[in-house]
């Protein structure tokens, strides 16, 4: 039995990442969860903003834009990003702040990931302005690396420890590893070869 | 000290969904990490998905789509769903379906909560086609609905118990409820009252 719940956007979980931008010469972040993944090849992320905030300024300015990953131990400063807007704080000096290969996508030290961000797409609905961006770099912190099959990647996410967020205003932190994709499928499968 | 990991889209956590399209008249799902949300007010989601996926043609047709999401007991037949194109399987006989109130968009009775959404905006970059939704209508299983401050909403995502996934290509479980959001930041907003 479904309960009808309204018109709401109740998709979950929701990563919580800083986008950021330099706005006329200087460094700003904003808390966001209306960001994901749009496609590996070629490498899409996305960020959604509203037209009034101070982060679009810069991302309209440079064509680029940062996505950075807080760990749950910058919960407090990650959330305080989100209470403070840019046109009225300035937030350059909250972190320490690198610069990849475009130059102009300002990205957080502290954070374990940042993604250096191009973008190739950009529209509106309503008061939202989205930013579609290509990956031209992602960058890790040295002791979330590892090397798989001769291979440099990422150590898996109960080390990375996000932040995770939900429409219900709380923030949660990851679980276990429960399995592996394409993998779990194989107990379907066996199944309907017995049916 | 930063490690360079290339162009990879290395954001997470991801969210794991069905998206669901009639096509030709048929019910059909495709496991999705490339969605999420766009914003609240309007409930805008999307979904991104290669141009060549079945389900593609029924959103493209109907112009509506639907997002479920299942909890971990569902992992396997997610997964499989992930595992077989609807060009080549019939997937419609692997859940119990119903439909709201656009009454083309196929939702899935058994995934706690489910999304009815209407196409607002549609691009493709490359080979990606990204259908960007407005949720006409969520839906959730009672048991997963629970009265707060007079208003009907979800309970929390320990209990929703999704599947999250990483581009490392493991699926995990939710943790634990950490924080509340835009309340972290008193933390931060105290030291600089006294600094």
């Amino acid at each position: 039995m479904k309960v009808k719940l309204g018109a709401n956007p109740l998709i979950y979980p929701i990563p919580i990442v800083l986008g950021g931008a330099n706005v006329k010469g200087r460094p700003n972040f904003e808390l966001l969860g209306d960001c994901g993944l749009m496609g590996i090849n070629p490498p899409l992320v996305y960020i959604s903003s509203h037209k009034e905030h101070y982060t679009n300024i810069g991302v309209l300015e440079n064509k680029t834009f940062s996505i950075n990953i807080p760990d749950t131990k910058m919960m407090p400063i990650a959330d305080y990003c989100g209470t403070v807007s840019g046109h009225s704080t300035d937030k350059s000096m909250l972190f320490e702040i690198f610069y990849g290969e475009i130059g102009s996508a300002p990205m957080i030290e502290e954070c374990p990931v940042n993604l250096e961000c191009q973008v190739v797409h950009e529209f509106s609905i309503k008061h939202r302005q989205i930013f579609v961006g290509e990956v031209i770099q992602a960058y890790a912190s040295e002791e979330y690396v590892e090397e798989k099959e001769g291979k440099k990647g990422l150590v898996d996410l109960t080390r990375l420890d996000p932040i995770i967020y939900s429409l219900d205003n709380h923030y949660y932190s990851i679980g276990k590893s429960i399995g592996i994709g394409y993998a779990e499928a194989t107990r379907v499968h066996n199944n309907i070869l017995h049916f």
